[in-house]
């Protein structure tokens, strides 16, 4: 069933068409990784298209740092197209008309899900800091939570970039059974040190927010818009390649012929970030980004599943797997998705990997690449002929 | 004469040895790109070695963004080791038994010579933003000054990394005839978009910060330490590599055997940049920061002295040109040194070129790299002996 709820988004409140929200985890308490127990999990989730009778055309998406449930569709605070409807939808590779998709909110987010946003019972207040943290293993079980309340004993395909993939792959890893095909985009099988680097980055400029008080600005009705916008600046640069910054900006100035010797945005490459910077306060809850840039840190498959090593924790899977990365991208580079191929060779599962070539950087998965689509839409289609659907 | 001075770094007040500092440009006014006129211009600048009787020996040493011309010695403020001891120094590459070495401080720097800490004699107080732009072609014709100041009519060879690299070509650029050889390091001939994009990252989470107030700190008795400290650690994860960081610091934990699902820093990479911020405030001028970051994104040399075409900038030039990068910086990708080795072969210049392998990043030119410094030996050994020194 549909709901509205009142969102705060930076110091403004929304109503919000949150797609269907479902209490799950009431008779049996969710206990995260960290040891918290949750005895009630909200979870937001939107989907497209029908379940056939023998549930066997169930597709799971499962989305990245800052996306949401709003797969397709206007989103319901910034108005914008779906994040993926070059990927889903009639004749798209994720084909509504074929399958069945589901989108939740990832726990630990703020479109719905259980996240920081949430109310703590146990003070009638936002969780905000007080909110466990929580790991990519507890999004997916929080999710198979999901799919045992449609019924649904296995999935079809299970798809995503970026921390999307993240997703897929612990999927395959602690679900196999569960998994006919999974689609990891983008991503990796542990956050890199670089990578926690600039999430630290983004989470100190957060915290150096007086408007963040400790985490609890909804109380003291303040927001910490500035050290938000430095986090989404500095993740936004690497989210791009170099190549595609230098073509689309270079040194090309922002309406004006000559430099000006100050601080405004003289190079329209400033003034892109700042609009990313800005932009994005309105759709994201600062606390939310601290859960979820940590729950990434975290992520470390070899240690979780496969007492350190990478091709044990997927040992004897029978799904199928496509690993995809793109050429430009430096926040995953190819050859973290090459490690998972290897492991993958390794107890000889079923993986087929290309690497696109574009200069879109890490953005990639989210953009117009042809090459990618279709090379989803391949495997997809060959996956549906062997499960027979 | 040397000279003390007491200077605010942070919240804490030091009485520092700034070296010699010369007062130039008492005469005529020194009119800055911006059209600002400057009628006295402190130069704070450190020399070593001794000048040879028909001045043909003196090798200027050009600093990095957040250097100084603590090149050999104690640090004034952090009582570290000079910057650059593995370059400089009796029977190192840049050998101060044989060469007189004279390395000042930018202006727009903090460390004596005139820049946003200076006094405004309009108003007697730290000129803070009312500081004019300057330039990296500013910063050069300050130097300019103080080789006149010495009587030295050429220099043997001017030599410098990243920021230091600009001032080299520059120097290259706009007194051909005043340099005998040019040693231009992990450096460009114009700042690329992506590293704009860095550097205002690193201004808005400096102006972020409340404690900035517009650049008027010191008069607030405040100090944006926290937005400063965001600056730097996103500078200093684009000056490593990520080969050099997965290495040094991987997954390993810091001080604890698990992790601790909170927002400590549970990762040695978070503690290494969060000590990496928080000893630069100590050391290095809010406002400073601001000028000299925004000195490079004006940096294009093609269109400051070529008319738009590189190779223009320095044809005929009789300079002997030594191009070095590293094989894993990308801040200033080895692309852009080749770059700027065809612009000089196109106009038949004597230009030699090494890219230097190492997993060191752009901080190679400060770390231990012997091939690094064995290169620049070998060029200015040979320029020595085609100097005649």
């Amino acid at each position: 069933m549909s709901t509205k709820q009142e969102f705060l988004f930076g110091q403004q409140s929304h109503a919000i068409e949150v797609g269907d929200i479902v209490y799950l985890a009431q008779d049996t308490p969710f206990i995260l990784d960290c040891g918290a127990e949750i005895s009630q999990l909200p979870i937001a989730y939107q989907t497209f298209g029908t379940l056939n009778a023998d549930k066997s055309n169930a597709v799971l998406i499962c989305h990245a740092l800052t996306g949401d449930q709003y797969v397709l569709g206007a989103h319901p605070v910034t108005g914008k197209a779906g994040w993926w409807e070059l990927m889903v939808g009639v004749g798209k590779p994720i084909d509504t008309d074929k399958y069945f998709v589901i989108c939740s909110n990832v726990i630990g987010s703020c479109m719905g899900s259980f996240g920081p946003k949430t109310i703590n019972p146990a003070t009638g207040k936002n969780y905000g800091l007080e909110f466990p943290v929580v790991t990519i293993g507890d999004m997916v079980r929080a999710q198979n939570l999901l799919l045992e309340y449609f019924g649904i004993s296995q999935l079809f395909a299970v798809v995503g970039g970026s921390m999307g993939g993240m997703q897929v792959l612990e999927w395959a890893a602690r679900y196999p059974e569960k998994v006919f095909s999974a689609v990891a985009v983008a991503t990796t099988a542990q956050h890199s040190a670089q990578n926690i680097a600039f999430h630290e980055i983004g989470r100190q400029a957060i915290m150096a927010d007086p408007d963040w008080c400790m985490g609890k600005y909804a109380e003291n009705k303040s927001y910490p818009a500035k050290g938000l916008a430095v986090a989404r600046m500095t993740a936004h640069v690497t989210y791009l390649s170099e190549v595609m910054l230098q073509q689309k900006f270079g040194r090309k100035l922002q309406n004006r012929s000559e430099i000006g010797y100050g601080f405004e945005a003289d190079f329209q490459v400033e003034s892109y970030l700042r609009y990313q910077g800005n932009n994005f306060v309105e759709r994201f809850d600062p606390n939310a980004y601290l859960y979820i840039t940590r729950a990434m840190d975290y992520f470390d498959i070899a240690v979780e599943h496969g007492q350190g090593s990478l091709a044990q924790a997927f040992a004897q899977t029978d799904t199928r797997f496509c690993i995809i990365s793109f050429s430009s991208d430096w926040l995953f580079p190819t050859e973290e998705s090459r490690r998972v191929v290897r492991a993958l060779n390794a107890v000889a599962a079923d993986v087929s990997f290309a690497e696109i070539q574009t200069d879109k950087g890490h953005d990639a998965f989210l953009l117009e690449v042809p090459e990618f689509y279709a090379a989803v839409k391949g495997f997809l289609d060959e996956s549906a002929r062997q499960r027979g659907i």
